[in-house]
């Protein structure tokens, strides 16, 4: 950590600061400059008391140099992590993708779909039984009663379920049936269930919050690992701009710094940030060139009256379309890993 | 609702989208522009069928005329809303000032903050027992024993609670101690943390968003309000945007939008957009100014030593020459109600 | 447009919105709804004095139809623009590779590069001589002198120059020099500039300033079409967020949006976007895949002595590499024009 | 500067940084820490070779601590500057209000509006003779006619011109009209005018641009002063975010970071922040109350004609009303200096 002293700040300012890092017990080194002085604190392996030092007389700016997250980091674990999801890889070789309604529907509309997303060689459904959505008069999901077909969806077909959690209250209930636990970008801050699913044995997919920073969303997988749970999976879903042309603004720039910050593998979600049908192709495409381990998207065998989100779900025609685009776009080009 | 075509639409699409209005239940009307044509929907008492409406082939467009937001609105209830806390009104005459400490402290600590905030007049306490920290290595607040604390200042003092609820697992107890219930800007879409509050029979403070429109706060007031509890105040804290000269952008014109939009309280958060201590009675002024009903605000003994957010913490004298200030604010000027 | 009324808008107050629509020439169509009455406007070719009715007692919003673009939208010319620059198309099958350092620096250190670059294929050499800096005491640009060294590069190698143009007064002297004149994401509303580059014979690339939505980079290009130049192309180099992680969010659904809204072509900057070296190449390649017509590169002999941005400037052999990835790429897949 | 290195960074590697520091003349001071070390370099007055330092093998990052700007600093001049505008001054104790219609309309219009605002005790008219527009085919403002009749307010009221440059090449015909020369807030980057307003011997209004950093808009002050025109005036006039109920977002904790960070005045321009009239008092209110020298506001004698901007211009009445609550709370309430 580093003090920045102002320009006219006294040497018994200087002395105080120093004097303060000691009691604290670590080491100052006041190093003068042209300009000001600056003070570096060596010595310590946690947070220092950032808020006091800032408060002293002459103090214009404390500057951090560690970063806060540990576990999830690529420099305390150097190789890529790979997760097991009953026998299939998230984070290894293969592009993973996460195909299904936006909400699960009746069950015959989504055993329908997943049979037929199955058929295409899927083998993680997503479908949503719990919605969060911003106004309380909008469909809510089915609830237990979508947890029933996601669990027959799951025991019919060879599919993975992949479906949100949204509350701590209902963990237990989606737990029994879901194999990869979602946590929707609302909910990314909502440290009550990150410490809860933290203590789950389910691989937990994290989406980033719509405007959260990369280190936070770093920061909520620490929430996770720091509970024992190290199935951890990002998510970048896009962010919250002043842009309107689309819903959110996907940031595939965030896709690469995760690969290049974490060992920890990371979708992309083009069709929430797209938020219109024609846009998800290219955003798809874009997630998968800037290095996502794969992709969760909305297919639908009947878009037109998908009971949530329609206007930016797939056909199942589209959605085929665009897997051998991907497959022929992966055979091409193994993305690098991104150096540091 | 309105349905606009794209330029070469055919006369067959126009028709295709006013069958399917009358399919839904609603009067179509085409209107030819010189461009293009446009169909409004009319006799609709919710939202239409937006999604499928928008796949029809020709549709280039759907725009909403309607507002979402219902039990909120200044439209609905014209009066404003004054919410007593045991004897002392939010969204009345008089200024609502809340103060305290970021977290509650040890017992000794903040009974003493205690004392000297009720000494100056303030008759509403903050304080933390649960705290959402973006590292689950930071200090997450004292949970229950800072809950007895806060009970203490409550029966010693003669102050209402205000302090943050963060999981509907802690809500029962958090209530039997708080005079109103804070839900945190991180937990403002926790819908199910939203409908959990809006079940109980204490006030709700909802802080905005760091990404939320103003929209969407209203809606999660409605939330609240659907599920039976009308006594909802909101708080404009700062939003996220490219600004680095600050920890939050204090967005001013919410809390006037909020004033013509809503009849319902709104307060500001100077401590938490500011985020250094010589920017928020600035702010402070600012939000009153713009015609907040109060401000919730940062205060400590000895900012110093806080156990939290320290830099943006008022001490006491700094505190009171700012409660001076906006009293003599606020008898020379009494905001006029923003008209719509 | 439409013209929105209050819930509680009177009879009289509808009839005046309709007369004053009435006396601008237009039609009126009154349409009663549920909750309140909303007024069509049609017959209208242009803008409707919108702030007029906004104004009228009882209007609570307006909403427009119409785009405001016209002769760079994909309705009005429904075939893809090409733009010939000496021989080479950008905007056809290939993808256009535009490289070089950020500024001119030493003739010897240009040629150089100029060298390199054109020894991989590539056939349009970018490379400022006048630099807009944030700081008025940071590199400025060799000016006169640095247009003199583009003209040699531009002789003596096979090289198409890009270059920016900041000010209306050296605008003659760079278009003596330059095959595309470049207008900066800081100059991108600068309206003087974009009429006087309207009025040249030489094609021109706008980039999007850091804060344009895409409605607003449409709109430059329209300012430069209407002043008679029809070679347009577009530049996504990446907008102000409040991410850290990067210089700029590169939005590369901006780069779908543009392809789905307008016949022109559009280049992705992944190198201003990413401002660090190693990010690069994952952002580059996500441009294309989201459908760019080709890429502004920062390409040095020796980055780390580079005159400015070394930090995210790609030395000749990672340049190499990724130029080899984006063929492989290229020719795998070959973008579906995204529909509307 | 402090370059941080990897956490496995070898000691050559710092070696090799040290070095690098020594060649470029300065000092380094390796500060090994418990994770990863860091290099202090001291002994810089100006910029380091920051880019070439981030390109050496091991280093992870380079903090500056130094900030750019010098001649607006309030640490290079500590006294506040009031800059005299024939005879008025601006930053002084006197709150500093200039109003007039968006743009220059027809002579009898605006002598009209000019006599009205003067009458109330106004000394500072606006009014755009040369508009900025997003579209080319809105009014582009009367130009020379406009500020023929500029000329003719300020001969025939006592009022001082205040008006926009947009280009070089009107810089010349604007100066001898104006009395402050406004940078609107599209051409805040344009370095090339900023450059050539510093040789003026007229005050300078800079206005924020619309995604513009503080340290950004204090860099543009710093280019006209660099240029030996010390009357720099600085606008806040809102940001570019996310919020869609304004048309921009007033940030009025820039406003106080200004006051903290620069000797230079700095105004609030509420009209262009709100977009809609009624919530034009609220801002301008905030503005003041968080320590704004003065506003820039848009007042018409007929908004709902008014040539551009009508809906957020009040009427003449609305602006009596407002100047007198600002007088009323001026009176009440001197605010005190922030200090840093």
């Amino acid at each position: 950590m580093l003090v920045v002293m102002n320009v006219d700040a006294t040497q018994e300012q200087v002395d105080a600061v120093s004097a303060a890092i000691r009691e604290m017990g670590y080491e100052p080194h006041a190093m003068p400059g042209a300009q000001r002085t600056a003070v570096c604190v060596t010595g310590n392996k946690g947070p220092v008391g950032r808020d006091r030092l800032a408060q002293l007389p002459g103090v214009r700016d404390i500057i951090s140099v560690s970063k806060p997250y540990k576990l999830v980091s690529l420099e305390t674990k150097t190789e890529r992590t790979r997760i097991d999801v009953r026998g299939r890889i998230i984070g290894g070789d293969e592009l993973t993708v996460i195909a299904g309604p936006c909400s699960v529907e009746s069950e015959d509309r989504t055993m329908a779909i997943a049979e037929r997303v199955r058929s295409l060689g899927v083998v993680f459904f997503r479908g949503g039984a719990y919605k969060p959505r911003t106004s309380p008069y909008a469909f809510q999901g089915l609830e237990e009663e979508g947890l029933r077909i996601l669990a027959k969806v799951r025991d019919e077909h060879d599919l993975r379920i992949v479906t949100e959690v949204l509350s701590e209250e209902t963990l237990e209930a989606v737990a029994e049936v879901a194999d990869v636990l979602q946590i929707g970008a609302r909910n990314m801050q909502n440290t009550a269930l990150l410490k809860k699913v933290g203590r789950c044995d389910k691989p937990v997919l994290i989406k980033r919050g719509a405007s959260a920073t990369v280190e936070e969303l770093l920061m909520a997988g620490e929430y996770v690992m720091s509970g024992g749970n190290h199935r951890v999976i990002f998510c970048e879903r896009g962010i919250r701009t002043f842009g309107d042309h689309v819903r959110n603004t996907l940031d595939v720039s965030a896709i690469a710094a995760v690969k290049a910050m974490s060992h920890l593998p990371i979708l992309g979600d083009p069709s929430h940030a797209a938020g219109k049908r024609h846009l998800v192709p290219p955003l798809a495409r874009a997630a998968v060139a800037a290095g996502a381990d794969g992709l969760l998207m909305e297919v639908h065998t009947d878009p037109a009256t998908a009971w949530s989100d329609g206007a930016q779900t797939l056909s199942i025609e589209e959605f085929q379309m665009l897997l051998e685009e991907l497959k022929r776009y992966r055979e091409a080009f193994t993305p690098a890993p991104a150096a540091t």
